[in-house]
């Protein structure tokens, strides 16, 4: 699982842009000329791609770097833009489905750039010979997710590729929603002191499907966590608009995410390990797969930087809605070590939690 | 290539929806249970899926059946959300990539609702093993594409699929566009002796991927028509109001595309053969082939359907752009054989022109 970690490290610390011939690919060639699975794992070969070849050529006021969608501002009204394919594998799963997994998530990027998701369109690339069946339980799974969540799924598209040029069924969902009045979400906003909560037991999402490939039994099924965070948020609004940055720990998990927030605003981040909810499930399935819950993903958890003064009255408006009930207080935001995340632990100690390397679950999502 | 028209029609006159057990799959299972290519093709099999199952299931006022995007209001504006994805087979061809084919074909679809395209979000689907520089030369083609169509890529995603999981790359665009003041694209405008115009030479794009798959070669080499129609849309819409219907021949050609025109306006379509713009190259690569051009893809063409005393105007206007310079008007809506496209052919005989049935090139785009 992780054969190729040696050779992404390498890549990832050799990066040096090479701008000879003006449009040379910018990503360094001298260890790897191909994709690894690692590029799409969420962590340092993704960003490095993204911030690399994708940034400096797309380029414009509304890319945002590294963040869940694009906001636009038009006819008066914010809009924020969001898209996201999943290609999960295996496509049923413990709690969930690729389609129902398609559509809370791309409704869960559009609540974390603090928006109401409106319309969600999905892009079926269908792999020949998949069970009409199958399809039928996707479709059924989507609507009803659709309407858990209250968006509508207003268009779409469906190809089919050849037998083993595919892999059963992958979907894209891309989103529209309406951010509201006074609602600013943005690294920008995050000052020190600012506390980090969380709506729940992490890395449920990434354990249910581990679980499964890898034919763990546990007492009880570790079931994943995807669920639709809109209606949450939008009670997370009402009782604070110091809310100063949303975003949901999916692919690289916990760990990853709070690095690029830290990078982003350039503030340190302090975590208490004891504070972190796990279950006892998923801590004994990661000791036996060798996994660490913080870079593992989750698809219905949130982690919310506000104001000091303002995190109890967060803290009781997400404890009220079912998505929230487990809410904690993680940690919070410094202005040491800016850009770095360390981990108190249980015993007192400090470690450093670096950014996800390597593929630690390749097509989690 | 032909090999499963057979067990397709079967499936495609087979037609009777078993509700029995209420969520039941309404696609009959007697003949075939699994996904064909053919589901892909944009002919019968496409419409039966979305037909009956999608969208019954995702059903409301905005999932437009069969059009190229969604249109709704929001705060006094109304908006165009079009998704496709991309698959075509090779990445590279004559004229074009994928990631050019991804920007324009979004564009085209915005256009098409009537919109002018704003925004494309790019979801990335790659292969492990994609070599960097393909991928580099993609973004590089999508950039030049989107600033050619004045669009802005704002958002996107990236997945890796394990080797033999995928092939190569696949790209989903999604696309944001403002529909204009008085513009209303809608089959229920159509009337009789409304005249329909096509802005050049077709068959184009499916000849030249099919071109290279089966190693033809031809004097001059055949390039796809891949292009941005928007500008040229918006001189359309400055010209005149009373263009009743615009759609882009894409999967299932002009043939297609005019059969599910014809169906949903309930009126009948005359095409006069003599005046169907196919160049010589593209007819006799359809005869060694075995294909009808009037089933071939297209990826800069569209079809408008326009008021008989605005046609010229129209035609005028067209003209001038140069994606547009070798407008044609080649049929006529009438009241009789509604839902039926009829060809008069050179030698004054008349055949009907059926949608697209089986598959007839698969991964085209």
């Amino acid at each position: 699982m992780k054969s190729n970690e040696d050779a992404v490290k390498k890549i990832a610390e050799n990066s040096v842009i090479d701008f000879s011939g003006g449009f040379a690919c910018p990503i360094p060639k001298s260890e790897y000329a191909n994709i690894l699975l690692a590029h799409g794992s969420g962590g340092k070969l993704t960003h490095q791609l993204i911030e690399k070849m994708f940034l400096p050529q797309f380029k414009n006021e509304l890319l945002a770097p590294l963040h869940d969608g694009a906001i636009f501002t038009l006819g008066g009204n914010r809009f924020a833009f969001s898209t996201d394919s999943y290609v999960v594998n295996p496509i049923f799963f413990p709690g969930g489905d690729i389609g129902e997994l398609a559509v809370n998530g791309t409704v869960n990027d559009l609540s974390m750039c603090g928006a109401r998701p409106l319309y969600l369109s999905t892009g079926f690339i269908i792999e020949e010979g998949l069970p009409i069946d199958d399809l039928w339980k996707i479709v059924l799974s989507m609507q009803e997710a659709a309407k858990r969540a209250e968006v509508l799924l207003v268009t779409g598209d469906t190809k089919v590729v050849d037998r083993g040029k595919g892999d059963k069924i992958f979907i894209n969902t891309s989103g529209i929603g309406i951010v509201g009045d006074g609602v600013d979400i943005s690294p920008k906003n995050i000052r020190a002191g600012d506390k980090i909560i969380v709506n729940g037991n992490i890395a449920l999402h990434g354990i249910a499907i581990m679980s499964v490939r890898e034919g763990l039994e546990f007492e009880t099924t570790i079931e994943s966590d995807t669920a639709p965070l809109n209606a949450m948020v939008q009670e997370m609004f009402e009782a604070t608009r110091n809310v100063h940055v949303l975003r949901d720990p999916t692919r690289g998990g916990v760990a990853t995410t709070l690095n690029e927030i830290a990078e982003q605003a350039n503030l340190g981040i302090v975590l208490a390990e004891e504070c972190i909810p796990v279950t006892d499930e998923v801590r004994a399935a990661c000791e036996i797969l060798g996994l660490d819950p913080l870079y593992i993903a989750n698809e219905g958890k949130l982690l919310a930087f506000v104001s000091p003064e303002d995190s109890e009255t967060l803290l009781t408006a997400m404890r009220r809605h079912p998505l929230g009930k487990d809410s904690v207080v993680i940690g919070e935001v410094v202005e040491k070590h800016p850009g770095t995340v360390v981990m108190k632990s249980r015993i007192g100690g400090t470690r450093v939690v670096d950014m996800l390397t390597g593929e630690q679950l390749p097509r989690i999502c």
